[in-house]
Order: structure tokens, then C-alpha cells, then sequence
């Protein structure tokens, strides 16, 4: 960790160009926040002590503690650096405390996100800005480095325009598990993902040796990520599981709910017929958006949603969405029906899909041949592998994004996030400028403004 | 690995007098099959080559190849080894194969029972013991040795007293992640607890980071175990998990699962009074056996198992067994009263009880503050764990009592369980007499012989 020394970086044209509507939303930052930053050779010489903040934004992801230790390392002796305590939340109500190396250098190489917790506030109100503001002229801040997922970069990207006018910066660290936030060739992957992959890697070959010992059950794992199957993707292929499904190309080939039953019903009666009647299966936590019938079923009960009454929210539906809903067993019924989070957004992470599965190849199975016996055991991982401590390339590559977001802060830039690839160029910073990563996109029939996320087709 | 000289042991008076009515079941064993047997510094001088088979039984424990290893490390160059495929079910059918040192060595210090294969069968008809004793006559058996828990040892004795007429020995090697099949000084544990319980308490580890993260959620996390709460014993207390139950001390305060209901709900409250408002709540598999009135209810149940149709099932309880299964919902009601296994037995392993929980905490809370925010996240923790790389302590263990039962069986004992401490007493083998750990315990209401179970408090 011999990295005190502060990265220089010179401006090059991003090789992309920024749609005009989406640079007109930020008109307080200067044209040197759409360029592409390059780290030089030259250490930045800076002779006035600056004051930084530091905050974890979204769920936990392994490494993060590192990304604090290096930023706290740069500023050892120089600068002041303050640790946001809970989130946006608790920047929005001046949660700060100073943080030094000594505070937090216990915590380098351990997992979770404790030393300064997070919260999933988005900033989505003039008043959350306002108060933002306060904190950043009460605590005299020179920048504020946001460590979280997409969402949290399009929060800092508006905030960085927000803060211009106080001349305080706004940098991101590019944090998930979920693989879904990369920008090759200067980002190839957010941190954490690699860790949390490792965990689940581990268990699921667990599983895989238990149903080649045992020669019974079919485990159906369900894996967080989100909507993208980049987790499923990486750990499907690691393990060698019987079978794993990405959404992404689901959708491609069109296939149903019940299509995907059919197919993995009839995988289930082949191998069985082959004498291997176990197995392991994957899915993404995200699968059931990606199914054209399902698709169309959530913007149903989005348009009208009846919260509250099941018997009214059914009745809205159009016929085909009713035929779509009856399939499901009753408890899955009520969770679309019913269930919605603060937004009124129907909660699809806490669908139990894995379940969902069982219970349709069960049917289905039963449909084929009634005496087959079949036995599902369903698992979903995810909680387990985000707070695992960061593997050795995550502990890596955390101290450098650390080192990179402090220096671009110190630096002066503002809106841009912090990228490197470790493996193929780990002597090259960069610095992305996260207005040219913002698409739109539809949420809830809403056309909003966001950073992009990647699927595993694009 | 150089423990290929073959151990030889005396035999000592054992510590405690065998129950008259209980020996009386092995007349053909003979006397010196129930004591108890220690190494001595002398190795065992063989000149007569002998034909050993191998046989896993019960479900995956860490470290199980390592035992079959150095037998194959005994067995090297001077005797015949066979593994049986697949279990007792494969002994039955006489699934033989020669195994030689080459053949297993690659799966030193690796996880699961792949190798072999492994089965539930339990030697319950004297049509079992017959094939046996055909398949020992035409490969001209001197020695099986069965690694499995206590079920296995049960049988491991009583086809030791059928064998004996043929001269073969029958020797056993106490495998379960369970924790429950230990006999100290001889035997601290079984081999694989440890193991199995590093990757709980890796995972559970990283729950509670996760929710000192984000500061929310109350995760319940059953743990594998079967009946007694050792593994939920030791994981709770390494883990530093914020409540965690065993039903053995559940059962000495009598108490009910609606008192339970009320214990977790009220530690809830207080702790989110606490500002605290997230935990980690660990329990056993076997939790609600022994709660007094699940314990009443399942007896009810047992009694008259109008297994297929719920509502005469239901008819035919007593009015404080209705009442009891009506404070279930609905998913548990029909699990109670429709599923059993072959043996007509009610499933109680796959009762979902940390759903279960959940839900009631979640209505008891409610009760007490209908505006209580409450988020239960349900897990399962088994599978992951039974089938993981031995650690480093299973590693030697396996390897020591692979070595113990192949000498036990080459010196020509039967009716013995391989025993070490080998963190106390690492250069003293024993062998155990399996006799000596029978009792007579009631399931599902007839009065059987088994090898006696450890609970946490016996």
C-alpha cells in the first residue's frame, strides 16, 4: 500500500458522443467533466490541504472497506477526510465524522460495508439537494466520493452538477455484485462481483458433489444480480451446474414461463432416463422480467395497481394477464398482487422464483408421467456472498479504485467515476465521466435518465 | 500419509456394564466384541492377506474419501480392497468394485461421498442380511467397513452379530456432520461437524455483516442437525448470531411454540427500541420436535395418519391438537397432515420452520404495533455444508480413523466403531464397542435398538 502519492491525469476526448439532451441537464459542469481522464506518470503536487467525504451507497459488496483505507491513506497528513455515516440518508441529514487512517485501517481486507454503513435513499427531491448543500458548506467540503451501483452514479452525477456552484466535487467508485456497471476497456468490472461470485461458486459446487453422492434432488438456485444474468452467467459456467438460464436470452428466443418449464421438465425426464436423475440448476433472481408473458403481466398490474384488495386488482387485469396469473400457485398470486414496495413497484427480488420453478416442473412432471418421482430443493444466494471478505483481486482492485477516486478528487475533477483494469493495464487510471454512461430508460412507465446498466448481451 | 503399518490393540473391561437384554440380541458374537479395545505401541504383524470392502452409508460428510484413502494406504500391496456402490443398497445387491490406492488417492482432502456413491438403505429384513451374506461368500469377505452415523452403526452391529457365522468382521467409522454421535474420551465428535460447520459459520458470518451494513433485516437461518442442536449449538455461539435456540433447553422450560413466538417478537422490539433494528436468529432443524405441544400434536398425528385427505386427518384429532395445528398457516397445516415419508413417518426435517417463525413473529408484532416494520429473510443451511472440502482437523481426523478401522478389521475384530481423540490424545486409537452405545428408544411409537444419539445436554 504504497500509494500516498497523489495520480495526475490529462483530458482526452471520450470516444463516444454525449447526446445534447442528456448535456443539457447539466449545465453548472464545465466541458471538462465529459472528457476522458488518463492517469500520467506525473505525481499531482498539491500544496493546499483539501477536505474530503466518503460514503457507501446501495447493499454491501466486498472490497469496500479498501476503498476507504486507500482514500484515507492519500489524505494521511494532507487532507481531511470525513466518513458519511448511513448513506445518502446520512449525508442528507449531515451524518459525518472525521475518519483517519487509524480509524479505519483495521477494516482493510474485511468484508461488509459496517464501518460507515449504507442505505438505498435515492435523491430524488430539490430538498435532498438543498440539505446536501447545507452539509457541504457547514463541513467546508472540497468533494464528496460516492462508493455504489448505477443508481447511486446517477445520483452523483446530478449531484456533482448540483454542487458545482460550491465548487465541491462529486466522484463515484463503481460498486456491485451484480456485475452490471463495466465499461471496458478502462472499467471491466464494478468491484465486489468477483468475491461474491466466489462465494456462491463454492456452495453450488458443494451442492453439485452432495447430488453426485447422494444421486438424488434437483437443487434450483436462485442468484442475486438483479435484472442482468452476469452472476449467474459467470457462476453457471464455473460450476459446470446441470443447467443455468439467462433472462437476456430468454427474451431473445421469445420463451415463456411455461415454454421454460416444458424445457427444463423435459431436460429433468432425460437425464432421468440417462440414469442421472439429480442435478443443479441456476436461474438469476431477475429471470421473470425477461419473459415476454410475464413482462407483459407486471406492466398490466403496474397500470392499475389495486393495492391492497386482490380481488379488484384481478379484476383489472385483461383477460390475457388473468390467463397468465392463474398459472401461478396461490402464493405467488398474492405476492403480484398484492405485494409492492415504497414506490408502489411490485418487489420481483422477493418473487421466490426458485420455488415458483419447482412447484410448475413439479405439475409439469406429474402432467408427463404420474408415478415420477422429482424432489426440488430451493436455495437463493445472495446475502451470503455480498458481505464475504474481498478475494485477492477485489482487495486489489479496490485499494487502486480507492487510490484513483482520491486523486481525481483531489484533483478537482467532479462527475467523473473511477476506472482501471487491473489485469490487463493495472498501471492505467482513468477517469469516466459518468454523464456519458446516462441513457434513458423506462421505470414504471416513466421515461428517467440513468446510468446504464450492462446485460450479458450488451 | 505414513501410517501403512497396521495397529494392534488389547482389550480393557469397558467403563460402563452392557444391559443383559441387549446382549442377548448378538449370540453370535463373541465376548470380546464388547470390550473396549486400545492401541498399543506394537504394530500388527499380518502374514495372511485379507479382502476388505468399504461401504459409505447416510448422507455426505467432509473428510470421507480421506478415510477410504488410508485404508487403501493400509491395504497397499498386501491386501484386497473393494468399495460398495452406493450404500447398503449397494451391498445388498453385492456392487463391488476393486479399489486400489491409484484408484482413490486424487480424492484425498476432497468433499462428498462421490467416489462410493452413498444410500439411505437401512437393513431391516432378514432378506437383507441374507444377500449380504451371498455377496461376503462370493467375494470371500474378511472385513466390511461401514462409514455412517448411528442409524448405520445400528446396522453395522447387527449385521456384525450375522456375519460372524462367516468369519467376516463389520467395523464402523462414526461419520456425521450432526454432531451427535460422539462418545468422549474415545470419541469427541464424529468426523465432518467441523467442517460443515466453518461454511455456517462463514455464511452466517456474512449475514451479520450484511445487516450491520444496511441496518435492517432479521435473518432466521435453520441449520442442518437432525434432532439435536449441536451444529446450531456451535454455530451460535461462534458466530455471535443475536438469538439462537436449542430445543433441548426449549424442551426443559416446557416451552410452547407460542411462547417462543413471543420470546423472538419481544427480543425484536426491544432490540429495534435499542436502535438496533436487524439480527441474525439461528435454529436447529429439529426445533419443533421438541416443543411439548408440537411434540403432542405430531404423537396425534402419528397415531392416526389419514394420510390424502386432509379434512378426515384433521376430524380425527383431539380438540388441543386442533388447536395447536390452527395456529399454523396454511402451508404448514397441509405439510402436517399430508406429507409423510415412505415409512409413513411425518417429515419434520422438511417443515419449512424458518418460515414458519417468520410469519408468526411477523403476526405477533403486528399485533403488538400494527405500524411495526418487520422483514424476515428465511434461509437453510445443510446441503452447502455436508458435501465441502474436509478442513484441516477433519483432514487428519478421517485420515486417523480410515487407519483405526482397517486395522480393527485386519486384526480380525468385529462389532467395532474406530475411535481418536486427536487433538488430546492423538497417538491413542480405540476401538469402540458398538454394542455398548445401544438403547431402546421409541419411534413412532414401537420401541427399537439403536446406537444412542447425543443431545446437547446428553
Amino acid at each position: 500500500m504504497n500509494q500516498a502519492h497523489c495520480l495526475s491525469f490529462i483530458e482526452q476526448p471520450f470516444p463516444s458522443k454525449l447526446n445534447p439532451k442528456i448535456q443539457s441537464l447539466f449545465g453548472s459542469l464545465k466541458q471538462n467533466s465529459f472528457a476522458l481522464l488518463e492517469s500520467t506518470p506525473q505525481p499531482f503536487q498539491t500544496t493546499t490541504s483539501k477536505r474530503l467525504a466518503v460514503c457507501f451507497s446501495g447493499g454491501p459488496a466486498p472490497g469496500g472497506h479498501n476503498v476507504i483505507v486507500a482514500i484515507a491513506k492519500l489524505c494521511e497528513n494532507h487532507h481531511n477526510l470525513f466518513g458519511v455515516m448511513g448513506g445518502f440518508g446520512g449525508l442528507i441529514k449531515g451524518q459525518l465524522k472525521p475518519l483517519t487512517l487509524t480509524d479505519c485501517e483495521s477494516y482493510y481486507n474485511i468484508g461488509g460495508f459496517d464501518l460507515l454503513k449504507t442505505d438505498r435513499t435515492k435523491l430524488t427531491k430539490q430538498a435532498h439537494y438543498d440539505a446536501i448543500k447545507q452539509v457541504v458548506k457547514q463541513h467546508q467540503l472540497d468533494a464528496i466520493i460516492i462508493i455504489g451501483g448505477d443508481d447511486s452514479q446517477t445520483n452523483a452525477i446530478f449531484l456533482a452538477d448540483a454542487l458545482a456552484e460550491l465548487s465541491c466535487s462529486v466522484i463515484g467508485v463503481p460498486k456491485t455484485i451484480d456485475g452490471d456497471l463495466r465499461y471496458p476497456p478502462y472499467l471491466p468490472i464494478s468491484f465486489g462481483f468477483y468475491s461474491a461470485c466466489d462465494v456462491y461458486i463454492e456452495l453450488i459446487n458443494n451442492l453439485i458433489r452432495d447430488t453426485q453422492s447422494i444421486q438424488k434432488y434437483w437443487h434450483f438456485v436462485k442468484l442475486m444480480g438483479r435484472t442482468s444474468g452476469h452472476i449467474t452467467h459467470y457462476v453457471g459456467t464455473k460450476t459446470k451446474a446441470d443447467l443455468f438460464f439467462l433472462g437476456e436470452y430468454l427474451a431473445k428466443d421469445s420463451m415463456t414461463l411455461s415454454d421454460l418449464v416444458k424445457h427444463i421438465g423435459d431436460f429433468i425426464l432425460k437425464s432421468t432416463h440417462n440414469k442421472k436423475p439429480y442435478g443443479v440448476i441456476c436461474i438469476p433472481e431477475g429471470l421473470l422480467e425477461w419473459l415476454p408473458d410475464i413482462k407483459q403481466l407486471i406492466n398490466g398490474l403496474h397500470l392499475d395497481p389495486a393495492i391492497g384488495d386482490s380481488a379488484m386488482a384481478f379484476s383489472s387485469l385483461s383477460a390475457t394477464n388473468k390467463t397468465i396469473l392463474q398459472q401461478f400457485p396461490a402464493y405467488i398470486q398474492n405476492q403480484l398482487l398484492l405485494e409492492r414496495d415504497a414506490h408502489g413497484n411490485i418487489q420481483l427480488s422477493r418473487l421466490e422464483t426458485e420455488r415458483l420453478l419447482i412447484d410448475l416442473v413439479k405439475h409439469y412432471l406429474a402432467e408427463q408421467d404420474p408415478n415420477f418421482s422429482f424432489h426440488g430443493i430451493p436455495h437463493f444466494y445472495g446475502y451470503e456472498g455480498r458481505c464475504t471478505h474481498p478475494n485477492s483481486f477485489d482487495a486489489n482492485f479496490c485499494t487502486q479504485l480507492g487510490h484513483i477516486a482520491g486523486s481525481l478528487a483531489l484533483n478537482g475533477y467532479t462527475g467523473y467515476m473511477a476506472g482501471i483494469d487491473p489485469t490487463h493495464n493495472p498501471n492505467q487510471a482513468y477517469g469516466i465521466p459518468i454523464a456519458q454512461l446516462l441513457t434513458h430508460e423506462t421505470r414504471n412507465n416513466n421515461t428517467v435518465v440513468v446510468v446504464k446498466k450492462t446485460t450479458v448481451l450488451n
